[in-house]
């Protein structure tokens, strides 16, 4: 890895013979698929009766992919145990808040943290790198896939067990665990762990503590599973691991990736929520920060997995997408999936070729990707993603607690997205943090709708502040959340702390309006804190720095099909086009991506 | 049966002591209801204890009603067995696909697959056909009312015992039924039918191929409670058998009705939805091609059932609906219900009269219906209803595929009556046939909406455009229904075949551009098939043809109560008003119904 | 009680250490708060563990307020059973329709008809009422809080057997069950109590006399656990005693108030639903007529319980409210809450002070509010409440029955509260009575929506018109509440009964046209039957009657904060301003209050 930009498909061939097999690995070359995700959901042909174990299929096909230039990504296929795990065996089935058992059919169905599941997960992990860990064209692990996609916070007899012995060791007596649950009207006091219920049906009150705290011993559990499992793959392999993983999943990624190898993500947005797709790629290129990233999965086309009908993305949509994520530092554009189901609820989700071999909707546009990463591949493997010098925090515990908690309506994705969006329209360069990452570098920090402010981080914050950082908090953040009535005459409140700033937002933008007042605020402390690393662009276009030898370049994007125009501050050189490119206005096309190198003195500072 | 129109209303007598039952009597024959349906909640009064069955009640109603005039339909009572049936016996009750098993106090709460129901069911059918079967006012029976109109599929022990049966007996070996359903990635392998699950709670991800065969053996195994049924029935009794069904309801009517005698159904549609009415005729018109259907149910002003509030049909609607359903081949309209609840939660339901004997809301039109019915009788009962030249599948296989399948937003039912309505809109006499019926006779086919064409179906079509038909297929047909995404540029491919033609359709007509679009295509076709029953008619307005001896008649109705325009391509004469007709450009008034007969040479050839 | 007028709040001392306790106290005196409620969620505080009851520090509590000027109201902490009651002990937790048992964590989450917990409840009733039943600052009591607000019928084992016992009690034997229920098509028979069901999940036809006289079981059985609760608290404290109730809650308040002492309710309604807190008033008034009623519960700015946002009262509007209230017959005005929680789901509660001890958003509005009150107290304690000439009839059953009967979409409150607005808009002092209610003293009585008017009542509501009075029935009145159709043309009816009058009305006012439509008649009627206590003022502004020492006074106060104009029938004098004000057009300011007394021979009569 990092030897080159992939580009792939997930791509299932324990569903077909082997003269589709040979066909679609004819039809992989000419498209340019240069890697290949296998396994995930393949456990019942790995392992059809307990203990019958068979991986040569897989390692057949590795090698024979790897002698035509197709690398794999191989998954561990814990998310669809076979039915001889649980036929006849309901209490290793998940069980739902409401209580209710789920049955065999389709995904996650099992709980994660059953002691034979995690035996047998265990079992087919070690056969899968015993057997392929040494293959060379076998160069990463994906563990399980979307964990927690499907299903939230499992309540069965064995989680309750282990909820009780995790409270135990978390709060150590049942009194500190009254102390910091017990400050509501209304609250119980429990007198033991084993008191504590999971969480239920219960009227519209619910106890807040309750539960976060099952989330994050949820959260906790599940990485827990995962780190097993990369420590089983380790012993016999030394292709890194990874995870297909997502900010819409009921997961802490910050903890999911801590002893992870590197960061994958999946992502389904459309041209209107282009926003979203490009906050994932800031969040997950700085969430294993010496890595790139992969994009493990995105549609060619449209996503319409369980929709009735959805509009493909437009034409050059799928190669701005792409163009976006390599220069944000991805290492990898992915596909889910190379050949469309023959039936099933996800038949009509977008593929490259149809069921029947034939090239499907948008196919021609993944041979644009490929002609684009062709370009791009010598400039970015020779030029580095730079640091930021503005931080945003992400945080899935605030996305937990906005579920949780007592606002209702509120969408800690939808708001954080938003704000994300008026960084962007200064065209400002920006890194989304977790919560416990390094400030070192930074000089703008934004921290809104984090409820409940970890109080190391807070330090942190606080003595980034002290160092001539300008640190600004909220709207909702750090109060638990108290809601901000609409009309508070309070907006910004500034206050100097030590040799920077801490600034207090008070309200929440959703009108237009108030969108371009967040905007203008982040413009003018983003001008206070001499921040450099931005841009001026038209609106629907990107601008992404990149260190090269000795120089910068900008990768520019046109994101929105509309095209644009950059008022560039220096006198440069269009490296795809191979002309000079003066200073001052210049335009880009629909869809089009260009990169450009300054060679002079007043060019922005390489962080 | 054959011998008259019938006019009728559904009759609740178990409900009312005999002072009320003279009433209705009385008033039934001063409105002119010639037929009424009994019995079909009246377990617990015929048998309030179990085994202490009496049914002279309903005999000498028979009897008396019948000395009077009017005509029965008595039902089997199955549809609300006793609380005795239930009451300590749990297993007996239906369990839905989330667990939920269904309490006593409403209707069809018990599995109709429960061994014990299907005697006590045998049993009180023996009773009733012993009892009433040779009274010379008993004309036809009715089983039960409405099958999985309330329910869906049941998920209780003895329906999984069953389903276990019921797939050993299709599939023969669980290798063959894998190999059938294990062709979607994520699908699980099982290793013996005891393994395969009743559908459950699971995550997003739907097993189809479980779904719908799970759905199929639902629909099988009413249709087997039907079957044997009419086997009791039969033994004692010679009138013919029906059931009041709908295409809303969870069976495959083509199935349910394959044993019975003649096709009934009840509709509820507004005048905004004279489309779905008009379907209806249609359909059930070609279930039992060599039989007249009944409407066995509709309301004769307003459908409030469940609703808070309802518009009644405006004036003279209930006229045009009933002389439509004439002269589409309907031997019967009755209405739900005579009189009026005194409470419960159908209380508020249409009725002829009120609960307190008066004339209830839509009452004049009730009499309306009746003129119109002796005016129509001597002509509709010396002709025939044409079989058409157009035929429009219709499926109920394909509407479970669409509701389960992957398209969750895709409403079957809609998109047939909206593709059915551009048909209409050509004023072309069209019939809407079953998967499985004969092509013969037919000169174009239309089989939209059909993902999982069978393939019998699919070669009957092939030899139909063999011999020099033209098919006309899609969208959504024979391809498992992968979504057509919306700007797909190819829309309608023709092929020549045999002697005629396969045309696919790529669009779903949803904008009025696209209906518009569909209705010329239609156009298109027709003419070059060479269909000849059609008629040039203001939108609105229907044109039925009939067979009269040695000439045809047109019956034609104004549905819209707009009034509207006919170009008659003969010289006719008008058989009501006993007036001549001109060729050309003729009036029909608001709700107006003409019938008319032609003399001359160029009038369209009767098929 | 009703030496002065309360202001108060509620508060949760037990959540606090002694130094914010004693801030908050100081706090009070500060703002004018006159009256606390406490202990309403304090069952585990006062008994952490089975038997160990110590209600000391409620008893220091109130004597130190009491000594600072601030009374108390002391609840018993039955909706917060401590976890020691159920945990182990499933069967005794709340059980809900379909069939889902609550779990722990909320409130009301134990069925209130077990015996463990009735018994429970009673002792530690007695012992605060021991412990505090005589301290000189307590002044009332509250039980519970808000009965049924967050759950409604609970199913469980012991309700299902008292139910069983109810039913015979009731109906005697099984045949009078069967004769009164058994009357809609498809309903059971029943052969013994034991066979009768608890409403579960059933098919869409529901047994509409099951679910109301199970909902009449429940309402019984609180109100019957309130009245033991009660008798208990009477043996060692004099203090009256109340309910925290509200007309949105599954109680029928008329049955559960008739043994306590006063009423009182909570309502959260925002400025453009003021007509629904003016309802209140009316209604809350007249429940127990000798007596002044409490608003026990409303917010001092925003209601944001469980929403994302809200928005604040206007500045003004709180102290309209207030001053409404207190002129209207209100003895306390009180909010929910005093301090705001630091955590839980009710965090972002609207509060009187910050968690953190500072004036939240609203407290200057809090601050108008006791000015207003020291301004009127004087006023409103030297003159009563007059009875209003007009009585609209409010039905907790027939809220019921539109809850569960066929009119799934008909909403009760929502039409009530529309109709007694157009009776306000009129100008007209109104009461708002029970179902058993005393008519005498009124002229014009309206009783729509009531589709089981009870036989007494209506036999009331005869003699009244019979003696003279104007009946104003419907519409949905007395007939089962059979729909009217939209069209219906008949509109009003009329007719003469004894020396009064019987007027049906058929049309449910919804458009704005049909309200200005029943506003019109309502006046017209008025004028018929010589209503007097009106007063001819511009909307969004109220005029309300009180009787002073051979006198009367109007209190007008401005409720929509845009203004308006009275046109005065007398000569007056300004009690606040004391000036004199001339006969016609005067002026009121934005949710400005006057009080106007009368001092000319023409001014209405004082009833």
């Amino acid at each position: 890895m990092g030897k080159k930009l992939y580009h792939g498909a997930a791509y299932y061939p324990e569903l077909w013979d082997s003269v589709v097999i040979d066909q679609d690995l004819q039809l992989m070359k000419e498209t340019g698929i240069n890697i290949i995700r296998m396994g995930e959901f393949a456990w019942s042909t790995l392992e059809p009766e307990e203990g019958k174990i068979d991986v040569s299929f897989f390692a057949e096909l590795i090698n024979k992919f790897y002698e035509n230039g197709i690398e794999t990504v191989m998954c561990t296929p814990t998310p669809t145990p076979p039915i001889w795990m649980t036929h006849g065996f309901p209490e290793r089935l998940f069980v739902d808040m409401a209580g209710r058992r789920m049955g065999h059919g389709s995904r996650q169905h099992i709980c994660s943290n059953n002691q034979y599941f995690r035996e047998r997960a265990a079992i087919i992990a070690e056969k899968l790198a015993k057997g392929l860990g040494s293959l060379p064209g076998l160069i990463g692990w994906q563990l399980d896939n979307e964990f927690k996609a499907h299903v939230n916070e499992c309540t069965c007899a064995t989680c309750k067990e282990l909820w009780h012995k995790w409270l135990r060791e978390k709060y150590r007596t049942i009194g500190s665990l009254n102390n910091e649950w017990k400050i509501g009207a209304g609250q119980p006091a429990y007198r033991s762990f084993e008191e504590v219920p999971v969480p239920e049906n219960t009227a519209s009150f619910r106890s807040l503590p309750l539960r976060m705290a099952y989330r994050q011993f949820s959260m906790e559990k599940i990485a827990e599973f995962a780190d097993e499992q990369a420590e089983v793959i380790r012993q016999y392999s030394k292709a890194p691991i990874t995870h297909n993983s997502s900010i819409g999943f009921h997961v802490d990624n910050e903890r999911l990736f801590k002893n992870l190898d590197f960061a994958s993500f999946d992502t389904y947005a459309t041209i209107e929520h282009a926003g979203a797709y490009l906050i994932n790629c800031d969040i997950w290129r700085n969430l294993k920060k010496d890595k790139g990233f992969w994009i493990m999965e995105t549609s060619p086309s449209f996503s319409a997995s369980l929709e009735g009908t959805a509009t493909p993305h437009p034409n050059g949509y799928l190669k701005a997408e792409a163009a976006a994520a390599y220069a944000l530092g991805s290492e990898a554009f992915c596909y889910w999936l190379w050949r469309q189901q023959r039936t099933g609820c996800e038949q009509p989700h977008g593929s490259v070729i149809s069921a029947w071999g034939k090239p499907a909707i948008g196919y021609e546009n993944v041979l644009e990707v490929e002609r684009m990463r062709e370009a791009l591949e010598p400039i970015l493997l020779s030029s580095q993603s730079c640091q930021a010098e503005v931080a945003l925090v992400y945080s899935d515990h605030a996305k937990a607690y906005f579920q949780n908690g007592p606002f209702k309506k509120l969408n800690y994705r939808g708001f954080i997205t938003e704000f994300y969006q008026q960084i962007l329209s200064n065209g400002i360069h920006r890194d989304v943090i977790q919560p416990g990452a390094d400030l070192e570098g930074y000089k703008l920090l934004f921290t809104p709708y984090l409820p409940s402010l970890p109080e190391d981080a807070a330090e942190r914050a606080r003595q980034f502040a002290e160092k001539g950082g300008i640190w600004i908090t909220g709207p909702l953040t750090g109060d638990g959340g108290t809601a901000i009535p609409e009309d508070d005459d309070e907006l910004v409140l500034e206050q100097k702390y030590g040799e920077g700033k801490i600034v207090q937002l008070h309200f929440i933008p959703r009108s237009e309006e108030e969108k371009k007042r967040l905007e203008k605020i982040i413009d003018q402390y983003a001008n206070e804190a001499g921040v450099d690393l931005r841009m001026d662009i038209s609106p629907g276009t990107i601008a992404i720095p990149r260190k090269a030898e000795g120089n910068q370049i900008w990768v520019m994007v046109n994101m929105d099909g509309n095209g644009g125009e950059i008022d560039l501050p220096f006198k440069g050189y269009d490296l795809i086009s191979e002309c000079a490119v003066p200073c001052g206005k210049t335009e880009i096309g629909k869809f089009e991506y260009k990169v450009l190198q300054s060679f002079e003195s007043h060019s922005p500072a390489v962080s």
